[in-house]
């Protein structure tokens, strides 16, 4: 399975990294609820940021690991780092004030659709190939690289 | 990775419709959310429809990818498709009035007990290759193929 | 796609039963609801426990899968068991009294933990073959099967 191995490293990284994400927004929501204000309007925010947060997690995953595995698995986990760092930004912007929140979600928006397009873009390629033998692969590996760096753009 | 791509690349596509599909929910969910009648119940019922399709979702996801995995993508693929088409009715119906819905969720029972008989049956077909050397692989594909065609009985 | 299906049956046994238990906790959520007492003390425990289990069922199959993927298939689907053994107490004390069900949630923690160790040394391992040749996979894969029977200690 190395090679498996050898394909996925990075994408398994940045699950990992979300994972103990997700354990921190939950010790959150925990210590929040601990705090016996359950009806408290910071036990809602933080619940339901951790929500947002949470309904949106399988998506995110799939899109990614979709993303890497068709297509190139570097930009792939790139913009998975973004999306968490994103992700971060967005529940602790919810916990202070919900207006601020606004911002990381298109944000988080823009990174999955990001991560579609380059599905997209993987089965395509892998359709061009079959059908006619033409493999633009590496060109589209080296342009999606550096769209990558697009989603550092605020 | 193009063997692997030519493996999964029809469940890729079925991932991202039903992605694209969790993106249409969300947004529903959030137009509703900012008419500021959030203690209404046009917002809890979609809302609550929202959060039954996410919780359900992982899974679907899981229980495709594995019956695509082991037995055959074709099949897998289409019952996703399936479910997609059904989940997309029980939303709709769901903001319409909760009794339209029970159907929807009955008939999504079916789908996910089909996939997850297909998991079995590609198993039970492994172990019988590993233990006696028997290959029953193309006649279950050829079953399962026809069996796909009984979902689409309402 | 047979040798694939080799090191992952366990994963997809393990995935299946999960599956079938959110089935269980679905059930169970839909019975309590048409009982008509919504508002009621049981309805809510119920909810919140199902709500809680399905929190964390994405990262639990996340972290379940690289692990079996990075590094051994056997000692990351006995995890999963475990978990899901776990996660029917917590479910069950939950419905009880709440007070029962927090040492169900801080095991179900400590087998995700051990999950994610997993993962980390996988990598590790990995990223040492790559860059220096050396190959620790079977040393680690035995002490591995070794330490998932201190999972069984309650």
């Amino acid at each position: 399975m190395d090679i498996v191995v050898e394909n996925i490293y990075l994408l398994v990284i940045v699950t990992l990294i979300s994972a103990l994400q997700n354990a921190f927004f939950a010790l959150k929501v925990e210590k929040e609820c601990n705090t016996q204000n359950v009806k408290s309007s910071d036990f809602e925010r933080v619940s339901c940021a951790n929500r947002n947060c949470m309904d949106a997690y399988p998506t995110f995953l799939a899109v990614m690991w979709c993303a890497g595995v068709c297509l190139s698995q570097a930009p792939a986990a790139f913009a998975g780092i973004i999306y968490v760092v994103v992700r971060q930004k967005y529940f602790v912007g919810y916990m202070g004030q919900t207006s601020q929140s606004t911002p990381g979600y298109l944000f988080g928006k823009r990174i999955i659709f990001f991560l579609f397009l380059m599905c997209i873009v993987g089965i395509f390629n892998y359709l061009l190939m079959h059908h006619y033998g033409s493999n633009y692969k590496e060109y589209v590996e080296t342009i999606t690289s550096a769209a990558t760096a697009l989603l550092l753009i605020p």
